[in-house]
């Protein structure tokens, strides 16, 4: 990739970077999402709601079935959230199966199975950044994470792993941003310092997905705000407050920070905020959580003023909470996700792989899973086991199945043969998942704090702040 | 002055800082005022009235001869600004004869003639700042500029002579902030690239008051933002829209930057911003304009929840614009305030000072400046000559009085002697005003951009980004 000055910023470009750091997106409840943030706060259908019918409660909104999708809260009706309605109320455009085929041809690659499966499942303009990469024009991908636990749970990685796939297909650079600064302004009592370092915690899980540290930079926006603030000042000016209301709801209890958060996070989705390696020019593309939406709907809509490219954006479906489809994972309840560090305890009592002679005992290492599994997993069968066996699954609402579903490379495992696998049925869901979740961790691309060591991806090569580090194209 | 990590941001202590340029706060109408700035909208006391009786327009409030104050307007009644009323409003405290006293008894120097005569009259905190300097606790000085015009007016320069003063008579070290974000924000046809042009031309007017370069560092925030990022963002956090609504008087069609950009100039208020040289601590003094203070009440404001010293503030009446007291220099209306530059086309034709083998040729600089007294100065006399010569001169209003009684040091020029003063009478002020600023420009801080040259101050001296440049104390 060449450096590339951006016009009319020419001062800043050729500076070093600042040291490198992690965290892109608070994690919010479910998962099956690029960007996670608690940051600001409704989306522009809960404002005009608001507006129909004056303010009405959450839990008032929630007995009236009404589904709430926003960057910090995701409450759906009794069926799960209607994506259908969520597309319409966006005004993004689904994804087609005729789309899907031509990435397929496109990159020479099968499809991956979140996008076969219809996780990832709406998008805003797919057509136009395919269409030009067919032209040879080569894009750069957008994602990232808000720091708001120690480690990242199955829902988050949902959308890195996507992120992988992508990069290799497609073979574009990537830029991660890892948003300290939103946590620490959305979180009453988080320090700065605090968010930094959890940033940094983070950044250790989303690089173990395997990311080409060639074509990767991993950065935190209070390591990198230098050259993201002319970028981040030309979006602010064109943002008024009554837009940033409408978008994400905000009152005037909230903080001003929060409020001109939103043109942070917007920022990399211009190639402008990478002069060191991207050209002004360069296209986004940003896979994302659909309750992200609202902050690439106004980072679109300045974007044509600016006269920069509009980033194209790709949406994935949550994936549901242990408890239920109603609402999706969260980073601040821990009993509702499956974390990278359920394990970890087990597995550091074990000392690492070398220490072992090289022996790996898996089995070990998802104790805590299972338990947690067994423990808080919502059922789609009967309250006993009697019941579960006279009425069998229901896969639609069965969490244990839904992840299953997500997980599983061969489509054949559940793809054809659903109705009455034993698997799906709490309290055996434990014993089924386990070796399917170990799987995963043998993966070469799998996630723990292990394997990122085994594979010798130290963080260090992501990061941003040396002034001799280049990202490839 | 030593180096010292501030705690809990230790992460950012000892990076190298970033490039140097100027610009603190805008210019608007007239003077003699620490920070001139567009920047956001208005002051708690117009809040309350708009609370009060409903919105009211400028013109409305004008018609009801009620003064209006705020960091981008002053509209003042019949008789100028009530000055009493403002301290009244914005709750601070009169400079009172024993403060004067007192602050030339721990410097021993006399104090300086915007002190003796009034120009500055108002404060928060003064004692405090001194009882802590007889202890032996050194503070530091911080002003700034916002770069809303090419060179700086008569008016912006008070609050930088008078903040020289203070440096060199207190021996501490001083900051000054050039807001080329801000203006940014406020402006808007202005581009980055040009805000910080400006800034750095500004820069040049700033440094040629002949400030200390080792106890001097000048800043555009686009430079230093990384530094002031982690100090920004603690105090957004505390400051909620309402706040600043309240305090600025936004609407929801201001842009989301402006709403935001209110902590960035609080920040270097705080030692904490500034680390490579100065202890966390260490205590703030602001010399400022009256209409800057509602920056510096919310910076006091979340001061004690974030335990850092509270600023002491300094406040200085306006200087008017040249067409009456009602209002002050505008910085956008060239034709109410006698610039820099209104003499530079003259100083050109004759060459530098060098050129022309030490020769020096004041009386050809001013001619731009007298014509444009004669033409706009407003007069306390009468219409013609003949009106004047058999009035008087009524010098509670006369611009040309209000200009002469601060710059002429000798306080008897003026002080005993003033009731029939010829040189205050439209249109013989230029004659008698001319030779005064040629004194002002005659003095080795005077503001020109020969002289600048000529002391050798370049600018580089004053700039921040590099690694070796340390401040002293």
């Amino acid at each position: 990739m060449q450096l590339a000055p951006r016009p009319g910023l020419s001062h800043l470009a050729g500076r070093p970077t600042s040291t490198v750091t992690t965290v892109a997106a608070s994690a919010p409840a479910s998962g099956a999402t690029g960007i996670h943030r608690w940051a600001p706060a409704t989306v522009a259908a809960l404002a005009v709601r608001r507006a129909a019918r004056g303010r009405c409660s959450r839990s008032c909104r929630r007995a009236e079935g009404e589904q709430v999708v926003t960057p910090w809260e995701v409450e759906a009706g009794d069926d799960g959230v209607d994506y259908d309605k969520l597309i319409e109320t966006f005004g993004c455009q689904p994804i087609t199966a005729e789309q899907i085929e031509r990435i397929e041809k496109l990159t020479g690659k099968r499809a991956h199975r979140f996008l076969r499966r219809g996780l990832f499942f709406s998008h805003r303009d797919l057509d136009e950044l395919l269409n030009a990469y067919e032209k040879g024009e080569k894009f750069y991908i957008y994602t990232g994470r808000g720091p708001s636990s120690e480690s990242l749970h199955l829902g988050h990685l949902v959308p890195f792993l996507f992120t992988k796939w992508l990069q290799e297909a497609f073979d574009v650079p990537l830029v991660i941003e890892l948003t300290d600064d939103e946590k620490f302004l959305f979180k009453k009592d988080l320090s700065i310092d605090e968010s930094r370092r959890l940033a940094w915690e983070n950044a250790k899980d989303i690089i173990a997905c395997g990311f080409d540290p060639a074509k990767t930079f991993i950065f935190r926006d209070t390591d990198y705000i230098q050259q993201l603030y002319p970028v981040t000042l030309q979006i602010q000016k064109r943002v008024s407050m009554r837009t940033a209301q409408n978008t994400f709801g905000f009152t005037l209890s909230d903080n001003i920070g929060k409020v001109s958060f939103a043109a942070v996070q917007a920022s990399p989705a211009f190639a402008i905020a990478f002069p060191d390696f991207l050209e002004p020019g360069r296209r986004c593309f940003i896979p994302q959580a659909i309750d992200q939406d609202p902050y690439f709907r106004l980072c679109r809509r300045v974007a044509d003023d600016l006269k920069w490219p509009k980033p194209a954006c790709i949406h994935s479906k949550f994936l549901p909470a242990l408890q239920g489809h109603q609402t999706k994972m969260s980073a601040s309840v821990a009993s509702t996700a499956l974390y990278m560090t359920d394990t970890e305890k087990i597995l550091g009592l074990g000392g690492s792989t070398e220490e072992r002679g090289g022996a790996w005992k898996p089995m070990a290492r998802y104790r805590k899973l299972r338990k947690k599994i067994n423990k808080h997993a919502f059922s789609g069968g009967g309250k006993t086991e009697e019941e579960q066996r006279a009425n069998g699954a229901n896969l639609d609402v069965d969490v244990a199945y839904q992840y299953l579903k997500i997980w599983l490379e061969d489509d054949e495992d559940h793809g054809g043969n659903t109705s009455g696998l034993p698997m799906v049925i709490h309290p055996h869901l434990g014993d089924t998942a386990t070796p399917i979740f170990t799987r995963n961790h043998h993966h070469p691309s799998a996630i723990s704090a292990a394997i990122f060591s085994q594979n010798g991806c130290h963080s260090g090569d992501f990061c941003c702040g040396k002034s001799d580090r280049k990202i490839a194209d």
